[in-house]
């Protein structure tokens, strides 16, 4: 049974929680044990008898010889084996080895029981964990088999610290991640090929767990081992333990637990669900394993619920999006609607325009002054009502003049002006800011064309437009903003992208959702738009080079691209923004944006990656180029804008 | 003038030298005076003002100015235009500079000069040096270019070292080849963009110089400081430097001579160039760049004519051709043809059969044994003479088989057969040699079915099933064959592979003469095969894991895929085959293969190349996968044949 609810929403693979098995010729029997009375939701359970080597079958058959399977595909049914049973290939298997017998072995018996497992309609299968520091024919093999599987998952375990006695020569230590990136690297980023972590006693550093929030980790298997013991002599788990498991949870991994129970527990227990005792095995015997199952369930059901925000933006997790075009499109009415109901965004701008209107006109001149603001892409009207409200809160005469060039939201706000008895303050110009002839210029400027890296969206352009009726020290609102970036792992995205199998989704910039993915190094600005700039020289074009040092604690990373954010100072210490360290609390108007590399990069452990993006500005586009310089050269993408642009 | 002709056969670019000129606002004498008085055959002009920048043109017209153009089109025809002048783009700009200023100009001169050259159609453009370690921003504003360019060349000038007067800080060196291959790199391989090579009086290491053979270098700037006196007070150059230069011009290669003479001449020469004298600038003067084209139009006569095998193969340079398949197709005339040239195979395997027969027959029994010998896949009968030949060398009694599975052939077969009166000792049998129940038992099975990596033609598959009717004693000609692979920089070849724009080609191995290309290493043995194998256990499938150290003093390198080779021992001491450091002379039978990665893969200096080759069976066919593991893991190559693989 799932580990627990979390409201309706939570459809998340992490409620299911498996146990790892041993060999068992009674299928039937374990699975009605671990499940119905242990309280599972599925098995981990190796297929085929762990002595059977082919080499060692008669060599007279032409293959006529049955292979050791637990059973036939009839001791459960259907459904039984593809929603309760994981399949666990041998795990002696070691395609790496210098023994060629076992080399040969390894291979056949690893083809047959995915064989098997398919014939079953298995979800998954576990492969075991690369014996030594070379993969290659092991993942040769395996990538076989995966350009011709249906459409079974297999998860390759590996260790989230590999031990030394894993190791044959104990001075080598090995990067369980590296193993991994090997791994999939040769197998090309195959997505049905996904990881199950072994979590033992010790963890690595919280820099070197955090890589693999961005790869594709199915499962985790908890060893009993790594469970300590409370004041009541149940299991529990130590506190980074904790955080990690709920990390888990929080990423759709579901727990395993695997090992033999090393806690003896006390004759009477306090859980009812001790008193199930169904079909059971070895003298219905109390399972062994279900404290460790109930101290799992705790840590879900303990979990914070999510803030509702999160709630908002769950099903937007990890999904890529083009970024809008509002200039070159019209929006749509379903997309205002989408951002007006962003109520933490309109606070900051009345804020930032009370300020501005205090600023500008003294206490004494409050009743005497008017003062002209011009809202610059009104759309149906959120703006203007922020700065009315801002003239009402201040006590401050305003004239409000609501540009916009969608003719569809103009109907609206003739409708909310007139609904709003505005008439008298609000004029209301059907025009695009870039072309309007003013009859006055503007003491305020405000506008909000800000998209999820800032000016990629064409602000400064529309504002270089606009600013030609405002006052010579007149104020724009927004005063600037800044882009971000920082390097991440994401093997989500780059397979999304890389499912189109095609140059220009390489090169196009996403806005999403971020979620399973892994920040190599705090973000770094990199362009800045200051408004109004009435420079003679100026120019929208801009370049940047830019280091990050992935700290040396993390070790090996991998960069699939870079996540984009902005900030933006509305008038002095009235910000706005999505950049992760300074964001503006629940506002969610705003996705995250995501720039590709069509290769992903990977860095050793403590040296840095060196990037370089370019703002380019054409007579009817814009867009952008970037490349990796360093450790190793990148083509430079989207040259020339050729596969991504936002239309002047 | 060219600098002199080596046959009709030699059509290189290489005969033509060029000189590098200073500005100069009278163009037409200027190329009088250096084509026609001192006998060059292209100039490398600068296009511009040297003094000019953008920044500093009045900023009051809407670039309304004239730009500072070395005179109108119309001083050269537009003939002269293409076929005389190399246009040589500012050598001040510097696009990576930290003055944003400077960064701009360049970028606008950069783009006007290009614009003007492709104007004048001139063939190519000679860009300058980066300036620094960092070129980024330089190669954003190539690459930009490069994606609307007509036919123009792109030079990067590179100068062969990196002296340190170039560089800002002295403690860092920098590899210049590192420099060109960020560049190239960022550039995205643009098969437009080439290397014009600076080179000056040091040189670097022999294997640091032997990675430019791989590269795309369409010249060679030669600086006339680089030059030594001879006895006579003639320019010469070091014996070193002269191999570099022959070299060059085995490339097609262009030389030109930069810099001012200095060398004060004997005031009257012997050379009778020197009486040329033509519409001359500055008072008739004596070319002052005369002597260092001599010298090189001197080393280009010297060179040794080249061989015959050469010359034939000479068409054949670096061009990519698909591996034959003669055991699906069959071959045609025109392939026998060419093959049966090849008389120093023929002679190999004469010398085998004949050092078989006699270790077969003592001469004892000479006339009275009579040795079964079969050519499996005789062809036309080359095989089959040469057997024959071998019996009358030795003086042994012989009966042949001529299997051959190839209808068309076997007509060729019966009529050599008739004219040459073999009718009482060949029998000829139509049939494939897997499925031929022969009526006894071979002594000696004549086979060549070799591919340029041995067993890509499936010689192993099609002998284990000829060995049925060869005596458990008897001996198989060939009797081993091994392939070979080394890493190799072939930037031609991989542009050729990235020109179809698919997966397939890049998992293709191909057949090429192998001309512009850098050895990185000694080649290391792949697969081995040993006939005959009557071992129960035996499989055609291979794996071999190969680990290439690449010399320290070669620098950085770049792999861009795999050269391939063979030998096989024909019998005993008597072998044949192409690996190049056992090569058999003036065989011409096969080119070597090629291994292509779809992304070339960085080495570092002084490490090594991790590569994984598996020769992989199927019912149906037979096929290679490869991969680089270190130092960073590829995708595996051809995963199940699904690209490239030889039918059964």
């Amino acid at each position: 049974m799932p580990l627990g609810e979390r409201g309706g929403w939570d459809k998340s693979e992490s409620r299911y929680c498996g146990v790892e098995t041993d060999f068992n010729d009674d299928m039937p029997n374990l699975l009605s044990f671990n499940l119905s009375t242990a309280g599972f939701d599925f098995l981990l359970a190796t297929l085929m008898d762990p002595t059977y080597r082919p080499s060692l079958m008669g060599s007279d058959s032409n293959g006529a010889h049955v292979l050791p399977f637990a059973g036939s595909d009839l001791v459960l049914s259907p459904s039984q084996w593809s929603s309760h049973v994981v399949g666990k290939i041998s795990s002696w298997i070691d395609l790496d080895s210098e023994d060629e017998i076992l080399r040969m072995d390894s291979e056949t018996t690893l083809k047959q029981e995915i064989a098997w497992a398919t014939h079953l309609s298995l979800q998954a299968c576990l492969l075991p964990s690369p014996k030594g520091a070379s993969c290659a024919n092991y993942a040769r093999c395996v990538n076989q088999i995966l350009q011709g599987l249906n459409s079974m998952q297999l998860w390759l375990r590996i260790p989230l610290e590999k031990t030394d006695d894993d190791s044959v020569d104990s001075d080598q230590t090995i990067d369980s991640w590296e193993l991994w990136n090997s791994f999939r690297h040769l197998c090309e980023h195959h997505s049905q090929l996904s990881v199950a972590l072994n979590v033992l006693s010790s963890l690595p550093s919280a820099n070197s767990l955090g890589r693999w929030f961005g790869e594709p980790v199915r499962a985790a298997l908890i060893n009993t081992d790594s469970f300590l013991t409370n004041a009541r002599g149940y299991p529990c788990l130590s506190r980074r333990h904790q955080k990690l498991i709920t990390g888990f949870f929080n990423h759709s991994i579901q727990i395993v637990i695997s090992g033999k129970s090393v806690h003896s527990l006390p004759g009477a227990s306090s859980d009812s669900a001790a008193n199930h005792t169904g079909n059971n095995v070895d003298n219905a015997q109390r399972p062994p394993l279900r404290p460790y199952l109930d101290y799992v369930a705790y840590l879900y059901q303990r979990m914070d619920p999510l803030p509702e925000q999160e709630r908002f933006e769950h099903g937007y997790r990890d999904f890529l999006q083009s970024p809008l075009q509002p200039l070159m499109d019209n929006l749509e009415a379903q997309t205002y609607e989408t951002f007006e109901k962003d109520s933490v965004k309109y606070i900051q701008y009345q804020r930032a325009i009370s300020k501005a209107l205090l600023d500008r006109v003294p206490d004494e001149e409050a009743s005497s002054l008017t003062t002209v603001l011009m809202v610059v892409g009104a759309g149906r009207g959120p703006l203007v009502r922020a700065s009315l409200q801002a003239a009402e809160e201040t006590g401050r005469k305003l004239k409000v003049y609501a540009v916009e060039k969608n003719p569809n939201a103009v109907v609206t706000l003739h409708s909310l002006v007139k609904l709003e008895s505005w008439e008298n303050i609000v004029t209301i110009v059907s025009c695009d800011m870039r072309h309007w002839e003013a009859p006055e210029k503007a003491d305020i400027l405000v506008s909000e064309l800000l998209g999820s890296f800032g000016d990629n969206e064409l602000s400064p352009e529309c504002l270089d437009g606009a600013q030609r009726f405002l006052k010579q020290d007149g104020i724009s609102i927004p005063s600037s903003y800044t882009s971000f970036i920082q390097p991440v792992t994401a093997s989500k995205l780059y397979n999304d992208v890389k499912s189109h199998k095609d140059l220009v989704h390489f090169e196009t910039a996403y806005v999403v959702k971020l979620h399973s993915v892994a920040k190599l190094a705090p973000s770094q600005p990199v362009f800045t738009f200051t408004h109004p700039n009435f420079s003679r020289k100026k120019s929208n074009q801009r370049y940047k080079k830019l280091r990050f040092e992935i700290p040396s604690d993390t070790g090996s990373a991998i960069v699939h691209g870079f996540a984009g954010y902005f900030d933006a100072i509305l008038y002095k210490d009235v910000h706005l923004g999505i950049e992760p360290s300074t964001a503006t609390p629940n506002m969610f108007s705003w996705f995250a944006i995501f720039f590709p590399l069509r290769t992903p990069v990977c860095i050793r452990p403590g040296s840095s990656i060196e990037v370089h993006f370019w703002r380019c500005c054409g007579s009817s586009k814009v867009w952008y180029e970037w490349c990796v310089a360093s450790p190793c050269p990148s083509p430079i993408h989207n040259s020339n804008g050729r596969s991504y642009w936002v239309g002047l």
